[in-house]
C-alpha cells in the first residue's frame, strides 16, 4: 500500500513504471475514493496505455475511470481499446456523451469500428452521429473490406495552388484540430489532386511565395480499390507520412496514414504466418478467439492434409515385399521424409518472402530453380555423406548406406524443386503464395520421397516387387 | 521507340508508368545523348524510384546518370540505392562529389552504409566528411549494432522550455534543412530530456505561449541500448512520428524516426520467417546471397535435425516384430507424424507470433496449455472419425481402424501440447521463440508419434515385442 496522501503525481515517472503498478495505484486510488489523483494520472499517461490499463481493470469501475479522463483524451483513448471495451462503453455512456466521443474520433477509425460491432451497438454509435458524418460513413462502408477506401480518412488538408504560403500556414493553423495529419497537404483543382506539400517544405518557403511554385506534382497516390497490402508496401517503399488516395474520375476522396499501414503490415504478417501453418487466419487475437472457433479454423486443412498423406501410405504398402526383405529399411522413412519436408519448406519460404517483398518474380523461376539446384547440391552431399558413413558404421551394411545416400541426395535436390517452384507458380495463377508452405509442402515432398526412395532401394538391392 | 523530339515531360504522368517503360525510355534518350531530358524524368521521379531505375540501367551508364540528378535529390536518393549501386558510385565519384553527397544524406543513413561496407569503401567515405562528422559517425558506430543508439540519428529539432511558441517556430523555420524529421520537437534542459511538443501543437498554439505550458512531460523514450525490435514495437503502440533515444544520464542523444521503425518491423519478419524454417538468417536477399552461402545457412540445421530422425528409426527398429506381423501398419507412419507435425506446428505458430505481438506472455502457459487441449479434443475427434471410418471400409479390420483413431486422437493431444509449450518455455529461457517452429517441433513430435502408435498398436493387437 502506498501512502497517497503525500503522492506527488507531477513529480512521478510513469514512463518508467509498469502497467501493472500503475493499475495497482489505481485500484488502491480508487477504493479510497482519490478521484482527482486518478484524473492526474490519467492525464500523464499515454493514450494507447490508458487504454491497456483499462482493459486491467474491474469492468464496474470502467464507466467511471472513463468519466475521470481529461476531455480532450476521451476520444483519443477511446480510439486505441479493443473491441470489447468499446462495446461496454458505448452501452454505458449516455447519448449527450456519445455524441461527443463520435464527434472527436477520426472518422477512419469510426468505420472500422461498425465494421465490426454488433447491429444494436452500430444503431447507437449512428443515432449519435450527425447527419452529415452519417452518410460519409456509409459511403465508407461501400468500400470493399481490404481496400484503401475502407481504411482511408477523408480528414486531410486541402489547399489551392493559387494560395500563397503564409495563407497555407494559417489555414492550417485554423482547422490543424480536426485533422488525423497535418504535415502532408494535398493541392486539389475542380477536386482533382495536382499537387503535395508538406508542412516542412511550406515552413522552409518565404510566406509571400505560391503553392503552385513549391509543390510538388506527380504525386504518388492509389486507387480507392487498390489492395490494402499493396497500399503498405507503398508506404514502406517511399517512407510516407500519408498517401491521397483518388476515386476513378481522379478526384482525390481521402488520404491513407502510416499508422494504419503499420497495422496492415502486422496484420498481413499475422495472416501470413497462420496461412503458412494450414490455418485459416481469423481476425482475433488468441485469447479472443473461442476454442470452438480455434478447431474450425485448423480443422480443414489437417483433414485434406491428413487424407492426402493416405497416397504415401498407398505407396509404402506397394514396396511390402521390400521391407519385409529387409525390416531395417523402414526405420528409415521418418528421416528422409522429414529431411525432404525441410528442405522443401526452407526454399518455399524464402519464395514466399521474396514474393511478398517484391525481390522475386515469377518471371524469375529459371533463375531460382537453377540457384536452388547448386545450392541442393551442396546440401544433398554432405548430408548423404554424413548419414552414409553413420550408417555404414552402426549397421555395418554399404549396400543400405549407399541407397540412403542416394535416396537423399535425389529426395533434397526434388524437394527444393517443388519448395522453389509451388509459390512462385501459385502467385502466377492468383493463388496465395502463403499456401505453399511447410504443410502442403512436406505432404507433397512425403508422397515424393517414399516413392524415390523404395525405387532406389528396389533396384541397388536387387529385390523384384 | 519513341519520337523524343516531341516529348512533353511536363505533361507525362510517371505514377502510371511501369518501371520498365521508363528505363526503355531512358536507355533510349541517353543513347540519343538527350540528357536534359533525362533530367527532367529524374526530376519528376521520387527519389526511392530512381534508385530502383538505376539498378535497371547500364552500369556502365551510373556515373553520368547521376550527375544529370537535380543536386538537392542526389543525396536522397543515395540514400534508397542498394549496397552495391552505392559501392559502385563511391568508387567512381571524385573526392569533391562525395563530399556533397556526404554533407547531405542523414548521419544514420551514412553509419548504416559504413556498417556493411568493405574497409576500403570506409575510408574513401571517412576521408571526404568532415572532423566533427567523423567524431559523431564513430560514436554511433559504437553502439551494438541491434540497438537504439545504432538506429538513431543525431539530427532532431532541440527547443527550450522558456521559448515562446513564435520563436520555436521561427527556429524551426531556420535549421529544418538538416533535420530528418521536424515534426517532433524536443525540450532540454541542461541536455536532459524534459519534455516534447509536436508542430501541430505548436501551429494550434497562440505565437505568444511558452513552449512550458504547451508541451508534454512524460515522454515515452528509450534507451541506446535497447534492442532494435522492441523499439519498432513501441512504434507500433504509440502511432509516433518519431522515439527519442537518451543515454544512462537520460541525456537526449537522438531520435528514431518510424521509417526506419518499419524497416526494421520487416527485418524482423523476414528473419523469423527464415529461423521458422530451419535458417540462419542472412542480411542480404535471396539473388544477393550467394549459393555457397545459402547452402551454409540451411545445411546446419537440415543435419541437426536429420541426426535427430534417427531417434525415430530406432523406436521403429525396436517394434519390428509388430509390423512384421502387421505390415500394414507401417503404412499409416507418415500420415501420423505428417498429422502430428501439422497440429504441433499450428500450436507453436500462433505463439511465437502471440509472443512477437505481446498478446502471449509466458505467466499465460497454463490457460494456454488448457485452451490448445480443448481445440486439441474438437480437432483428434473429428480427425479420428474420418479417419477410422475410411480404414475400416477400405481395409475391414475394425482393429486396425481403432488403433489409428486412438493413436491420432493421442497424437494430436500430445503435439499441440508441445506446440503450445516449447516457444513459451523458450521466450522464459532467453531463446528466439521462433526456433520452435514447425521444423524442430515436427522432429520431436515424430518421435512421439511413432512411439505412441506402435505402443497402442502393440497392446491392442496382442503382439509381444
Amino acid at each position: 500500500m502506498i501512502n497517497t496522501d503525500t503522492l506527488n503525481i507531477d513529480a512521478m515517472d510513469f514512463t518508467d513504471m509498469e502497467l501493472e503498478e500503475i493499475q495497482h495505484l489505481a485500484q488502491q486510488l480508487l477504493a479510497e475514493r482519490k478521484y482527482s489523483l486518478i484524473r492526474q494520472i490519467l492525464s500523464n499517461l499515454n493514450a494507447a496505455d490508458v487504454a491497456l490499463l483499462f482493459d486491467e481493470m474491474d469492468k464496474k469501475d470502467i464507466p467511471l475511470l472513463y468519466r475521470l479522463l481529461p476531455k480532450e483524451e476521451a476520444a483519443e483513448c477511446f480510439s486505441y481499446m479493443s473491441r470489447d471495451m468499446q462495446k461496454t462503453l458505448i452501452n454505458t455512456l449516455t447519448d449527450r456523451e456519445l455524441r461527443a466521443v463520435m464527434d472527436d474520433i477520426f472518422l477512419d477509425d469510426t468505420v472500422d469500428m461498425i465494421e465490426e460491432m454488433p447491429a444494436n451497438v452500430v444503431a447507437r454509435i449512428l443515432r449519435n452521429t450527425d447527419e452529415e458524418t452519417r452518410k460519409i460513413i456509409n459511403q465508407l462502408l461501400n468500400y470493399p473490406k481490404d481496400s484503401a477506401g475502407s481504411l482511408m480518412t477523408i480528414e486531410y488538408v486541402n489547399i489551392k495552388k493559387d494560395m500563397t504560403v503564409g495563407a497555407a500556414i494559417s489555414r492550417i493553423r485554423k482547422t490543424a484540430v480536426d485533422k488525423e495529419t497535418i504535415y502532408t497537404c494535398y493541392v486539389t483543382e475542380n477536386r482533382k489532386l495536382i499537387g503535395m506539400v508538406s508542412v516542412k517544405d511550406l515552413l522552409m518557403a518565404e510566406d509571400s511565395m505560391q503553392i503552385e511554385d513549391i509543390m510538388e506534382t506527380n504525386v504518388i497516390h492509389v486507387d480507392t480499390h487498390e489492395d490494402k497490402e499493396d497500399v503498405a508496401k507503398i508506404f514502406n517503399k517511399y517512407d510516407f507520412l500519408a498517401i491521397p488516395v483518388v476515386d476513378r474520375e481522379e478526384r482525390l476522396v481521402g488520404i491513407v496514414t502510416f499508422d494504419d499501414a503499420m497495422d496492415v503490415m502486422q496484420e498481413e504478417h499475422t495472416e501470413d504466418m497462420a496461412k503458412m501453418a494450414a490455418i485459416m487466419p481469423t481476425d482475433d487475437s488468441y485469447f479472443n478467439t473461442s476454442s470452438f472457433s480455434h478447431a474450425k479454423s485448423r480443422i480443414s486443412w489437417l483433414l485434406f492434409l491428413m487424407l492426402s498423406a493416405t497416397v504415401s501410405g498407398s505407396i509404402i504398402t506397394h514396396y511390402q515385399e521390400t521391407f519385409k526383405l529387409y525390416p531395417l529399411l523402414v526405420s528409415f522413412i521418418p528421416m528422409l521424409t522429414g529431411t525432404g519436408g525441410n528442405c522443401g519448406s526452407q526454399s518455399s519460404t524464402l519464395m514466399i518472402r521474396g514474393l511478398a517483398l517484391d525481390e522475386i518474380k515469377f518471371r524469375d523461376i529459371f533463375k531460382v530453380i537453377f540457384k536452388e539446384f547448386r545450392i541442393a547440391l551442396f546440401v544433398s552431399i554432405i548430408l548423404a555423406f554424413v548419414n552414409g558413413l553413420r550408417i555404414f558404421i552402426q549397421y555395418g551394411d554399404l549396400q543400405i548406406a549407399i541407397v540412403i545416400a542416394l535416396a537423399l541426395v535425389v529426395i533434397v535436390i526434388l524437394s527444393k524443386f517443388i519448395g522453389c517452384t509451388l509459390p512462385l507458380v501459385a502467385e502466377h495463377i492468383g493463388l496465395d503464395p502463403a499456401l505453399m508452405a511447410a504443410p502442403l509442402i512436406s505432404t507433397i515432398v512425403d508422397i515424393c520421397s517414399i516413392l524415390i526412395y523404395f525405387q532406389i532401394a528396389t533396384i541397388l538391392l536387387h529385390i523384384s516387387v
